[in-house]
Parts: structure tokens; sequence; C-alpha cells
């Protein structure tokens, strides 16, 4: 049984992630793969229930250290219940969000510091490392214009000011110089299917 | 304004911890100390919703890994909301379980790995250590018994078999022994009026 691929799809708010990792999902399908869709935090019973009490309340409501305990616990439940398994049947596994996200929102937005992180990191993802992780990135004001217009439901990082999302858009663009290996910087202005069609030349080559 | 001391009471099921607790706080309060009655995993309103998802549900709901960043995020909660801003008022702190907890059930009974509990003790208690820890030592069968008889609602680690309850006693003996400097063992057989006097003696140090 051939392990199957860990993508991720990592970004600020507003980049189109979601959309995209809908899209990538069902091209991949028509390609005949077997693919789970998922999501962080979340994407196991007990890693949504822990979601639930770290994105809602106010935006003081958790400290950048304890945000990223709630996440990497709500990670570890998601890799053992979800990802881990999936892998090992061979499906592939596309994730809108994993361990760059809390690099980026806890780390370099948050100021929660890095070398825990990076521990944490070890110690709850170790050698499950994403294959590729596609990084949009667009101008901050794009995205939170967009994000706004979407009227999310879960503002907790939305009202988080200006300075904030520049930090995040640093942090992630600090994720891909660090991590070559398996980043690629996904250019997402523009028009969703001029995106989709950006994701598709980054994700050909670990097509079988 | 002088720091106050910060107490925790620590041991496995059925020790009479709690009980406990509750005379030594009325015991200190007699003496005209402002003291703080708190608890773990729990202890400030975030924590408490972090408890409530970490103590329901079946035994193996979540894995020892999941289970440690689960009590360290609850913990990291305490310490800014409640712990912290009581010391630094001068008021003393007695809390039911702490990070010795972790230690025994997540780490020797459960089997997450020690070096990461000792990074988050460090990167999320740090200095705040506690001035004294009184462990609460009783055979495994009478502490079960004990817990049975008072028919506990929150039964994921009562549910964990004997083999569990006797690492977890080890756990808790090998804390006193590597931190001697803040750790006492509690007798805790006989009845509660004789164990509350030997809480008293090792309190009595530490009086002001």
């Amino acid at each position: 049984m051939t392990r199957g691929q860990f993508i991720t799809l990592e970004g600020g708010e507003g980049t189109g992630k979601s959309t995209q990792a809908a899209r990538l999902v069902a091209r991949l399908a028509a390609r005949g793969l077997d693919v789970v869709h998922t999501r962080e935090p979340g994407g196991s019973p007990g890693a949504e229930e822990i979601r639930h009490i770290a994105l809602n309340g106010d935006a003081g409501r958790w400290s950048p250290l304890t945000e990223t305990l709630l996440m990497f616990a709500s990670r570890s439940d998601h890799l053992e219940k979800t990802i881990r398994p999936a892998l090992e049947a061979g499906r592939w596994v596309v994730c809108d969000r994993f361990a760059d996200s809390s690099r980026a929102y806890q780390g370099a937005g948050g100021g929660a510091p890095a070398d825990l992180i990076e521990t944490l990191d070890g110690a709850i993802v170790g050698d499950d490392q994403p294959d590729l992780t596609l990084i949009f990135d667009l101008p901050v004001e794009v995205g939170l214009e967009r994000a706004l217009a979407r009227g999310a439901a879960e503002t907790r990082f939305e009202s988080k000011g200006l300075a904030f999302h520049r930090r995040l858009r640093d942090g992630f663009l600090s994720v891909a110089a660090q991590h070559t290996e398996r980043c690629r910087i996904i250019d997402a202005t523009g028009e969703p299917d001029a995106v989709s069609e950006r994701v598709w030349r980054a994700i050909e080559p670990i097509l079988p």
C-alpha cells in the first residue's frame, strides 16, 4: 500500500484557501484519487469540540500561549483520528490549515514563543509533515476586505487589526522561506479560476 | 506587597485531597490569611470549559498526548487569570491538583513523554512553581474503594484499572523524590481529622 500524499493549504484571512481546497479535492477525485478533505482547527469529533472553545468569544479570551496549546491539542487528535489513518490507507489528505497556521497566528502574529511551537510540532506532528504546503498570499488589505464581505461567523482573528494581519502575512512568508522543500507560495490575487490554475500547476509534480 | 504562598495538593483517586483542601483553606483563613481556593483542571472560566471536554466521555477518548496538551492549556489560562494575579496581590493560593498531576496521570500513568511534560512545565508554569506541594499517599486499593463509594460523576480516570492506578501512585512518589525542596508526602490513611493534623504539621514551617 503506497502512503497517500498530505497537502496543506495555508494563508491569512480572505485568501480564498477554503474555496480552493474544495476545488482541489474535486479535481483530484476526478483523477480517480481517494481524497479526504479536512480542516483545522477541527477535523475529528474531539478536535471540533476544541475548535469550538478556541475560536468563539472575545479576541483576547485566550493568550497566544494558551491558544497554541489548544491548537496543538486539536491537531494531536486530528492526526490520530483522521489524518494518519487516511494516509496509511493510501488516501490523500487535503487539509485547510495545519501547523504553519500556529507558526503564523500564535507565533508571528500573537507572540507565542517560536521554540515552543517547534518543540510541539516535533512532538505532535513528528514525521507526518505535509508533503506539499500551498501558502496563499495576498496583500493584507485585500484579504481583510474579502473576509469582511464574506461576513465570517468566527471573528476572533478577523477583529485583531491590521498590524496583527501584517505580522501574519510575514509569518507565512517566513515559513515558506524556511521550508522550501515542501512550501509553494500561491499568488491569491485575481479570479478564483486563475488561482485554481496556479494551484494545479503546484500540484502536478506530485501527481501519480 | 509580599507575594502569597502557592500550595498544591496532589495524589490519586480517593486520597481525600479535596476534603483536606477545604479544611486547610478554612484553617488558613482562621489565621487571618486571605486564601484563594482553586482546583485543576479548571479554576478560571476558560479552564473550566477545557476541563469539561477533557474529563467527560470514554476513558480512551483522548490519547495521553492530547490530554497533556489540554491539561496544560487549561493550566495556562488558570495561571494567567487566577493564580498569578492572586499571588501578586499577596493572597495565598491553595490548589487541588496542579502540574504534578500531569506528570503522574498523563506521564507515568498514560505514557505521555516525560521530556515534553517538563518542557511544557517550563514554558507554562515557569518560575511560578508551588512553594509547597502535599502529596497524599494511600494504597491504590483503598483509594479506589473510597472513590467508588463516593460515586464520582467524572469517571474517566476511575475506570482505568488497577495497573494504571499503580503507575499513578509510583508517579506521584517519584515526583516527591525528584522535588524534595517543595514536596511533602502526606500519609492519607486513617480518619480525616488525623490526616488534617498531618497536613497542618507540613504547613507550619511556611506560616508567617
